[in-house]
């Protein structure tokens, strides 16, 4: 399968020049759109992922009313472990009621296959891949392994995640060989979600910054390099998000992606600094920004776009998701101030 | 008056040698520890930080146990807060039921008298000034504004303090304000903890890396250098902890500040290199370590040691509190393991 790159996303992607600087947010389908929480009240969380004309359906809202660069799919880092034999709920957030603390655990986990395990997932791809402009390319998305890892050894979210890594220091390897099997996992998963038709693919290191670069360098950035190895060669382009990473932005340098998130601790001229211009760079406003006045919002969104410079190979997003009592009205202001500011040839 | 300076920690405070590398821990007295257990069974923890004589005791414990280079009081950064007028319950985190979120709620807030405020505190100091030995000196602790900011606003703890954020872009003037006055009041407490007999102070900002560089620089930053002018000369060491602070230790290396303490994201010779040599260090060995098998946890500490470098100005620390799950073996072996590898003229 071929991908275009007449998108000005995936021309960014690619690091190459475009009509305007792309722009989508992070959790751009979410809880801030009325239109969204409409479909909320019919369903829940886990029936709206694993149902793919509403998950298409909630993927569309945000591009219909803002024109966002690109689409991300409606779905959850935690969908695809069920089909490792993880146990999964939402109440609201991921709980895994028998979290996996050691080998015996590990080695019990089944192997993935994407087509009997998620092909809901694969179905909204298909769906939204029919009904997505041109101009909205689909990023499909699966967790880095040391982030899913952070989840099904704690069983639910946390502020620290001692006990997840508790298991990484006191039994690592137990721990790597339940970072690989996630790995193995993901590199399936994401090429399921390409050969579905995802036309960018995205892999979210939430938690990368409960590490240290001598630990992120031994626990999850080879798992990383395991996901993209395994997931070969598949024509798209490919987003690492290290949260908060700053101090691991020297290793995120060594893999082979197109695209690096980065926070908003960050400055992009730093990022771009470390990470060299052989990779694109994707972010990086505080959402707390569209908590400010208009005018306000607009010069923290011009310092950015000053931060990422005039080379190609900037994607405009946010540094972290949209809060949830966001004024929709300020993402439409974000979005329409990117592309007039960035227009090629439009007033400066 | 006057403090030593023979002892250990307060010669790295004031980067002189000493005869080995002083220890203490973030949150050294707590609930890992049996007898601080012992202790709560019969009181819960407003009561415990407003009793005296019972402040002192879980002070004093891991003194006793493991003979660390310093003592920090027994109390909570929020303590000081209910003397301005804020109200406080644990629940067992801080719960502000009516937090501070307009100009009018700025303005109505008390200012600050230590004496009336916080005198068991003042109390617990002075009793600790008299049982602990001269081998650890006390150090009395305040929150910065910007981190006691995020509470009061929030009305709790939080991941992401999007109220308390959304507040300080939103509405910068009142928020500033709020700012200011925890500054006062925080300069004031700090004061009064040095009368009453504190040989070190310490400023945790453990919200500092809730905000870029930017916005460190515009709204936190001033706010420490209004404490540190307010205080004046005290003549004790101060230190200082932005949490999560790898890209805003430039903007720290203005304060007037004799230590900087160090999360365990950012390697201490990174650190030194940007902190300069006009200030010591304080960390960094992430919390985690602490659940690795004892030749494992002695590698990382020897790591911390030798990013730390030869040069006097090293106060050993983890890089975040001390987890309740931790064995106080563990402990132990952590405090001796850096008196043995770092004495002078000891095996090396």
């Amino acid at each position: 399968m071929s991908t275009s790159t007449s998108s000005p996303f995936l021309a960014a992607c690619r690091r190459q020049p475009s009509t305007h600087t792309p722009v989508w947010i992070m959790r751009q389908a979410g809880r801030y759109l009325p239109e969204y929480r409409e479909v909320r009240e019919k369903v829940d969380f886990l029936t709206l992922t694993k149902t793919p004309e509403l998950a298409a359906e909630v993927t569309l809202q945000p591009i219909r009313r803002f024109g966002m660069d690109a689409a991300i799919l409606f779905s959850d880092i935690m969908t695809p472990l069920e089909g490792m034999g993880v146990d999964l709920e939402f109440a609201p957030g991921p709980v895994i009621a028998r979290p996996i603390r050691n080998a015996a655990a590990v080695t019990a986990l089944r192997p993935f296959e994407a087509e009997e395990s998620v092909p809901f997932v694969l179905e909204a791809i298909r769906i939204l891949r029919h009904e997505l402009p041109t101009s909205a390319p689909l990023i499909g998305f699966a967790g880095a392994p040391f982030t899913l890892f952070c989840y099904v050894v704690e069983g639910g979210g946390s502020k620290t995640f001692s006990t997840a890594k508790a298991f990484l220091f006191g039994d690592s390897a137990a721990a790597v060989s339940l970072l690989e099997k996630l790995a193995d996992m993901t590199a399936a998963y994401l090429r399921a979600q390409a050969e579905a038709g995802a036309q960018a693919l995205m892999l979210f290191d939430s938690w990368a910054g409960l590490l240290g670069p001598l630990d992120y360098r031994r626990f999850a950035l080879p798992v990383v390099t395991r996901v993209l190895d395994r997931l070969g060669t598949v024509d798209r382009p490919i987003i690492y998000f290290p949260n908060q990473g700053a101090t691991l932005l020297a290793d995120v340098t060594t893999l082979a992606v197109d695209v690096v998130g980065i926070d908003w601790r960050t400055p992009l001229s730093v990022a771009r600094a470390t990470l060299g211009s052989a990779k694109a760079i994707q972010g990086n406003l505080d959402p707390a920004a569209l908590f400010a006045p208009a005018a306000e919002l607009e010069r923290r969104i011009d310092r950015v776009l000053e931060e990422a410079g005039p080379a190609p190979g900037h994607i405009f997003n946010l540094g972290h998701g949209i809060e949830r009592t966001t004024d929709p009205d300020q993402v439409a202001r974000l979005v329409d101030h990117v592309h007039e500011r960035t227009a090629v040839g439009g007033a400066a």
